[in-house]
């Protein structure tokens, strides 16, 4: 039974307390936030302790943390949990800054305690599957792939201007997808964007619509769309091209009601956003922390993954500012080949 | 090259002039219709000549005749085309009576020229896909089917009055898709019928809204459902569950063009009524004439077809009429089993 | 907050325990289980006490009892846990004996207590949203209800022979769905049924194979059909007509991804049975029984609505066997007209 | 009645023969072929006679020419047959070098005659809707386009070595598309291709996965995804994202049959290659040249669009070898807003 301290009682705190406390090998014993009053609500929902974040951390019955807290803190988190011999599971991303995530990935791999970066899609059934099919072989070998991400609505533009940018807040789950589907990071990066679901995005520097092309050393290609608004829902999709066919996995709708009338055939819309769309992938995505933690496995998705993803995140950036394609060199020092 | 005359020139006598025309084993020689103008513009069209029937069933030049004229002719058509030595493909349905469809099945087994009724439904290319995959044993066994079969909107109290009722008007067609896809004729015969789309069909003594159920010897079961209105255009759907899986034959659509919104997901109605949806099927059909013709082959749907479907009219007609079932002995007579 | 105890650990039990544990408005306090081991197990893991039903019927602390022990016990427990003031939550069926079900029915309103019949369908995401689509008059009038429902494999010889036969303990939840959709009481029902999937079954004096017709007082018709094998899964789908179009509600899939090869566009098969495809109704169902307790409010799914199916499964049995039509007297006691 | 030569009597004349004869209010007089027994031949099969180019060309009862001769023939014929006075409808692509296409513009807007250039993908059925829907603002302003357009195997080496290459012989129908449901031309194409389905394709100097990236004045963006192999057959879909939802134009199967059994569900294929899937949309094209001629209305799809379009493909043809944008400028000259 790995014994967990939850830090963040935040909305996805509370998403992962659930999962937390309704898996079979783990128990939730403590919570904090930087607001106690949450911190002791959501403890008491499932008989844990509001604590401090330093008491769980120096709590040595505490096998893992689980950090759901804000973006700013997770480098910092990240090492404190680790040199305090904690298990890590870290929401995305690391951090806005590549030197940053850098130093706490030096940090961590001091301490050999192993953390896992929480990019839940990699759990979503639907993704899993299609990479299940495409390492069995189904399609032969993969040549094209293609992401489809269009978020429901765009976010307050108060949230755009601290957010690091449509491919650092947004995309960077659709770079970690594409690694993720590849099994490998790309050589190369192209990107263009523009303001024209709102230009107050625009005014605010950052883009609302982005088309990113990757080409990776062996010839394959990948492309990603990102819109920041979608009015029928949170639209995600993955498409993968190989020698023996095609692979997609597409849209969970809100239920398999079809309504046929004189104005047409209609279906239910997708489910709304990512806590309706990904709630089963948070719940596989701590089965697998749990299991990588209890058996000694490699983690599924690690900090090397997240680096990863953040450097092509700022190659998008930079991009998209310069109108030219920009080169990675990301092989050699952080990813195994895995498809 | 078959030479080929077309009795009656109406709607789909004009239909099936294309075909003929279009078909590179076939040529359209002569057109009838009692309306002489109309078959006059209709020959004109395709390099033919307008004549009397009189004149096409004696001209020995002419190998075969479409019949496509009105329901009350038929026999009287097919027994004297197949006396002149035409091969004949004519209209369901051969008659509204069974005896009159009897009599006539015994004058056409006399003349020995072989005589196809056009159940357009078997060449649709969707069902023939079914009942191939069915004969590949790619379902196993089959063991229950259902037939659903809606029209977009009721016809005229004035049609009612003269078509001898849905059964033997509408679903006659889905008696013959059942024979078509189970290849045997059924023991027993169970209907339940209402006017609830319209009451002026119920006081004109008929259903618009009616269940069948099908029994067969080896316990197979069928169940047809028609409706005379569906108003989001014609429903003809077919599903046959097997001992190893389901084959399911779906609507075709207006077109592929599917539309996200808030209001959901909207999709192309089907194809409206049946001239939008069997045009690949008479085609198909005329080919399968040509063919069976030119090649001295069985025909692929015959009078004793046309027959049994009759019977079963009748018989679904009397159960609806006294809420009993009613037993059919078809086997000895006319059917050999095919799937 | 609810206070609850369970009556029955099995497999069943425990997929309430979580719902009754998760929900915000309940709290599981006692449960209790002639395997004592089994209940003891699962009030451990929920913070619940191991108890006697008995010790549960008379503890005044507790509010509400879910039952969900084996068939034979129902109407007992229902008697005595309405008796004892609680509120209940029953598993189908209420009873096998029709008679046996209508004299717990007047003990039950004796005592003035709700009590909840768990016909989990009609909390099926996909069925309630088909449902109140129709109530909102989406499709006009209902016209011609069809409800599919196979089981993946049939089971064991020795269940059927126990099992009062399938329309008592398969159809029953169809029967339940039609008055669940059709708001009224059909007024008559005509079974035909076979042992066509396992001669076993006939051999026990079983079918396996079924459709049921069901006509209503206004006209309408509603047609059922069981299998008791469908190998590609669990196969629940429903189509309602309407003056207005159609509403179906179609099966769920394990997973959204479409592989496209040689062998043609592969899609994933239906959730396998009733455990995956009905969790979240389960959920849906004790989150309305919370609510109608706490609010005062009707019950959702009642005692009389068990009767109701039951006699329909009764009238179906009979049908089935003299291949006759049966009528139906329902209305005047137990159903109030809901669509 | 519009009297037509037909220039070319190959695979797609004769797709274009049946068209011309077929239609109401065109009739094919003459076919002209390089092969004179192939003109002989399809003349004979609809009443028309065989004759040279310079004879139809010469005989003033002839309107209009269809020309369906090889691509290196395009230009002369087109600036010969307006010369002589014709209507013209000719196949895409305009010719493989854009100064020699622009000369013939520049001839055919001095003899005052139109032209259209066949792209027939406009008039598919599916797009054509897609387009419609767009235009009546179902979606609101549209924001991102993406096409994806994989052919079922590629050509043999020998044609990749003489077609221009990818973006000029595959791709140019795909930059239609784009000019054709955006409105208006970009202006930038960022391309990136690589060899990955057939090395000797490599070796030819040419791609056979491709992807493009057309930014536009307005702040669109579209992406377009090319591969030589879709082992399922011929793949051809378009999604159009705007400010009120999402238009998506699906595959067309060969049939609608679905089979689930314990491997899956299983669908059929996309129909397999052009012609195929095209049929529907050759006669809607030609159906489209009459109208405009007759009626004196603008074509449909015009030189420019030829021109814009291939202007495009060598645009592409410059990124994918030097890995960078280009920057287009065609709107002054050519192209009128029409989304």
């Amino acid at each position: 039974m790995l014994k967990v301290g939850l830090l963040g009682a935040g909305r996805i705190g509370q998403v992962h307390a659930v999962n937390i406390a309704g898996n079979a090998r783990s128990s939730l014993v403590a919570v904090s936030d930087v607001h106690r009053p949450g911190a002791e609500a959501l403890a008491a929902k499932f008989g844990a302790q509001a604590r401090s974040t330093e008491e769980i951390l120096s709590d040595p019955s505490i096998d893992a943390v689980l950090v759901a807290t804000s973006t700013d803190t997770h480098s910092d988190l990240i090492e404190a949990a680790t040199a305090a011999g904690k298990a890590v599971l870290c929401e995305k991303p690391v951090d806005l800054s590549l030197a940053r995530a850098r130093a706490c990935l030096g940090a961590a791999r001091l301490s050999g305690r192993p953390v896992m970066i929480g990019f839940n899609r990699r759990f979503d059934p639907n993704f899993a599957a299609l990479k299940a099919a495409a390492q069995r072989g189904e399609i032969g070998k993969s040549e094209l792939l293609s992401v489809t991400s269009f978020d429901p609505a765009p976010p307050p533009v108060s949230y755009i201007k601290v957010s690091g940018g449509l491919f650092r807040d947004m995309m960077i789950h659709d770079f970690d997808m594409a690694n993720f589907l590849m099994g490998e990071v790309p050589v190369t990066v192209r990107a263009v964007g523009s303001s024209i679901v709102d230009p107050e995005i625009g005014a605010a520097g950052d883009v609302d619509t982005a088309v990113v092309t990757l080409t990776y050393a062996d010839g394959r290609i990948a492309v990603i769309k990102n819109s920041r608004r979608a009015v029928y829902g949170y639209d995600q999709r993955v498409e993968l091209l190989g020698s023996d066919g095609l692979l997609q996995a597409q849209n969970m709708l809100e239920n398999t009601v079809v309504k046929s009338t004189t104005a047409g055939v209609v279906s239910a819309k997708p489910t709304y956003f990512f806590l309706e769309r990904y709630m089963p992938a948070y719940a596989a995505e701590w089965e697998a922390f749990v299991s990588a933690v209890l058996e000694n496995a490699p983690m599924p998705s690690t900090l090397e993954d997240g680096i990863a993803a953040l450097a092509m995140a700022e190659a998008a950036t930079e991009s998209a500012r310069t109108g030219q394609a920009v080169t990675l060199d990301l092989q050699e020092d952080f990813y195994r080949k895995a498809v």
